[in-house]
């Protein structure tokens, strides 16, 4: 019997520092209904869903870097999302900013939640690119500032019976992100990103942002025999341009579905999981072909 | 100041079983002497550039399988390319089918040779496709029949003082093949490939072949801030129709140069290898960013 998951991807427009909560999951909430109204499966939203992408301040207030941050999730805020979610019968894979209940740590976190509104696993971003302080002459944001590295490794969960990983943002342009998930079992990896277009670092290569975007998950998913899903926060966000993009991308690489807007748009494609073993014969099986004996500088040497 | 090298890639049309050495060499130093006109400091050719791509078939005779290797490099027939190099200043990578002086080994190789025309280098195949036996309904070749995996590791070579490392056709599929490269040095990767077109385990993807050529290459390239510089043996040899497709890639990711031929044909691009640091700079700061603790699986599990 062939197996297939309808994935839908709920690209956002921006997310401005004015907005409330209850307004952005209102938004949240539309996007899932049109999903689950196309018949998608399962959905996944941006990086950072819930709040503009703070990272791009250096923020001393207490109080307000702590408004950014979700102590529960669900919480009182964001129930109403997988309430949805449980009535709908749709899934969701959701970015946020996690204050961890355990010890206050800070992750730039994903959550993987269920058709019945529950949480089934949880991701906390590998890869926190930038720094901590400014760096005058560059669009270099903060991340490292608020977030620590992601502590969780690259795990796998079982939804409705696929294999599914996560990965945020930055994480997208490194192939050992895939390859890890990948050598996990995933079958199909979800994405969500907040990506500038203009860098103060390379000016010239504003026309390469979205080039950048799609190139490496079409290659990890070509590389990987996996379906990448990303979505992004996308338009001008607190007076940033932010790359839209939103993608469904195959196990040959090719870009199934994309966005057209920089606006809230949800795109859907039935992705046939049995192509992965379509693919994997042609160039990419591993037990026959990978030489990880010949890897090792991989792991060792940054 | 600027730090540049002009690369040339010599593509070659097919080069058919009753084409003899002398011949074949012919045309090589024809491309060599094409390059080198052009302004080019380097060149690549082709994997098995000297014979056709036996591995296709099943051969038993052991007269008739010695016939495609090369016992010493160079040899009395192809001397006259070495020469070529030292009298044109040019240096080239060659692949070919290298019989190993100590033990006989049998192993699919290219040789980085210098402006003076002696060896600089040497790399053989560490992902070798394919199978020892034939598999009907499928056009997996005969690698494995006819080549050992290679035992060099991915090593980085100094000419003219860039750090230059080789990859072979299959070995250009794998993230970890560019990856390899530039945690060993590499500034610029040179690659010989043979591509059938039509592969009989996956008609349905005929369109997607030369997709599958550039899209790993150019995500190595830009994942890993590295040039890129691919030479294919093209059109129909001994009736196996071959995929073109020769180019040069920058850091960025992009085909800076292409060939638009199947038949012998030079591209030649300057490659600016600053662009290599403003690319860092961008996404790779490798020491800032990379979490190999998080790799090892990669190291670890086919």
């Amino acid at each position: 019997m062939a197996r297939d998951l309808s994935i839908a991807v709920c690209q956002t427009g921006p997310i401005q520092k004015s907005a409330q909560r209850p307004e952005t999951v209102d938004r949240l909430v539309a996007l899932l209904e049109k999903a689950a109204a196309a018949g998608a499966e399962i959905a996944v939203f941006p990086e950072l869903a819930l709040t503009t992408f703070f990272p791009r301040w250096r923020i001393d207030d207490r109080a307000e870097i702590e408004a950014f941050f979700e102590p529960a999730m669900p919480g009182p805020q964001t129930q109403r999302l997988y309430d949805a979610a449980a009535r709908l019968r749709i899934g969701f894979a959701l970015g946020y900013a996690e204050l961890a209940r355990v010890d206050g740590a800070r992750f730039n976190t994903m959550d993987l939640v269920g058709q019945d509104g529950k949480l089934v696993g949880r991701y906390r971003k590998i890869h926190v690119p930038g720094s901590s302080e400014p760096e005058p002459g560059t669009t270099v944001h903060l991340e490292r500032r608020y977030f620590e590295p992601g502590n969780l490794g690259f795990p796998v969960f079982v939804y409705r019976g696929v294999r599914v990983g996560m990965a945020i943002c930055n994480d997208r342009r490194w192939p050992e992100t895939y390859r890890m998930l990948c050598l996990n079992g995933a079958e199909i990896v979800l994405i969500g990103y907040n990506t500038p277009l203009l860098l103060d670092e390379a000016p010239a290569q504003a026309h390469l942002r979205m080039f950048h975007n799609h190139l490496p998950m079409q290659a990890g998913a070509y590389q990987n025999t996996v379906w990448v899903a990303a979505a992004a926060k996308a338009g001008v966000e607190d007076g940033q341009a932010l790359i839209g993009g939103s993608c469904i991308i195959a196990p040959t690489g090719e870009i199934a579905a994309q966005a057209m807007s920089l606006d809230d748009e949800v795109i859907v494609h039935r992705a046939d999981l049995d192509l992965i073993a379509v693919c994997r014969k042609v160039n990419f099986d591993f037990a026959r072909y990978r030489r990880p004996d010949q890897y090792q500088l991989i792991a060792d040497q940054v």
